[in-house]
């Protein structure tokens, strides 16, 4: 049984002014497009407009001084010619470059700043856009994240509710009857993807339907989130850049 | 206009065996599904399929030898319960645990490797395909990989041919018209991971297909293809896990 999956981005979601009730929005948007969710849907919104909802654009004149208001710690930086990297992690646990400030498609002189509670946000909307159109279906908040050892950005979840975050295939055996049980499928993180693909990063069209994963969409609202997915603490083996690690060690510094 | 995109996992696709000739056999499963390509469709393939023809599986009573054999270079260790984590370079450039060497699905006694050239096995399989079909489709060669400071994994192109692997914006503006100059969004790996999402982990369909991306896939099939992807060398900043980076400075050795 093959599952077939389809995935496009909603036309006539307005500019998002702080206060907006984002989910009548998008449950309009939905409803424009052609008439409703079906059950198993599963919704990618950008972060984007769940700040701007929110209220979190904040007036800054250096996006520099913005992004070191939101960082918990400096992972790495480096300079380069017309600037600083930083990668740093931010409030919610996530590791990338500018801790999730957002100076694009923002006022000048305001950046956005990620939502307070991603996984809330979501969480939120998933319940009202259930009641509205009475099924099941998902939401997953995104954001547009660096990785280590690979060019680029890929569009991974920072918020989620109603679907499952992860493929949990431990128990799981392969076609030759052996346990599975190393791979953990990131499948927020994959839905946030193919919403990038179908939303583009300037069609001005934030929100996507993923249609015919209903296998990941769960009956409760109130699922493990997005907060489950960033891996910072001990175990992380790269919770300091390779020079800001050998400068601590030549210096004969204390390793955290 | 909004694209819509649909993807779902070939069925019909059998066990391949080393010398299998793939193109023909994704070829016939593509006629069993439903009659043929479109112009712009894009097929995901697991790596693992493409190894398995090339003869890519070797004898290994140790998966921990064979890891060592596809090494180029250490990037972090982690002693655990019950063993050792690795992330190791490929000689791909790629940035992973256990070097692309898979003994999930293989004969005991046995692993596979990665195809000696990803993208060149994208190339084969897209002209041929091309020729069969008569339209213009892309090959994407997919692997399951982990990540820095996030859990578990998603899927990425390895190899690729007749699409583009990032859709490049440079040069275009956000909706205020400011330079979106910063995000360089890596299409192909975002669709190795919607290929995840429809192919699964334990089906044995190996291959899919998407649907309404046409506007990734060239005219050529000689595209820049995954290898331009990994990031390693003097621009990264992870090339040496934080332990091992701090361990070098407090031995007052030199670091590369």
């Amino acid at each position: 049984m093959t599952e077939r999956v389809s995935a496009w981005a909603l036309d006539g979601i307005p500019e998002i002014e702080p206060g907006a009730d984002l989910a009548q929005l998008i449950g309009d948007a939905i409803v424009s497009d052609g008439g409703g969710c079906l059950d198993g849907d599963i919704l990618i919104v950008t972060s984007k407009i769940v700040s701007k909802a929110e209220g979190r654009i904040v007036e800054a004149s250096d996006r520099e001084d913005a992004i070191t208001a939101e960082t918990v710690r400096v992972v790495a930086t480096r300079a380069f010619e017309g600037g600083v990297t930083r990668i740093v992690e931010n409030r919610l646990g996530i590791v990338g470059a500018a801790a999730g400030v957002d100076a694009s498609n923002t006022a000048d002189g305001t950046v956005l700043l990620l939502p307070v509670d991603p996984d809330a946000s979501a969480r939120g909307l998933t319940a009202a856009l259930r009641a509205r159109f009475g099924v099941r279906l998902g939401v997953i908040v995104s954001d547009t994240l660096g990785r280590a050892w690979r060019i680029g950005q890929t569009d991974v979840a920072i918020g989620a509710a109603g679907v499952q975050v992860v493929d949990d295939l431990r128990g799981s055996t392969d076609a030759q009857g052996r346990p599975l049980n190393v791979t953990v499928p990131v499948v927020a993180d994959e839905l946030a993807g193919l919403g990038d693909l179908v939303k583009g990063k300037a069609s001005g069209r934030p929100v996507a339907v993923v249609r015919g994963m209903g296998r990941l969409v769960t009956d409760e609202v109130d699922t493990p989130g997005a907060r489950t997915l960033p891996r910072t603490g001990p175990t992380d083996m790269f919770r300091l850049g390779t020079d800001e690690a050998y400068r601590l060690g030549l210096a004969g510094e204390k390793l955290e």
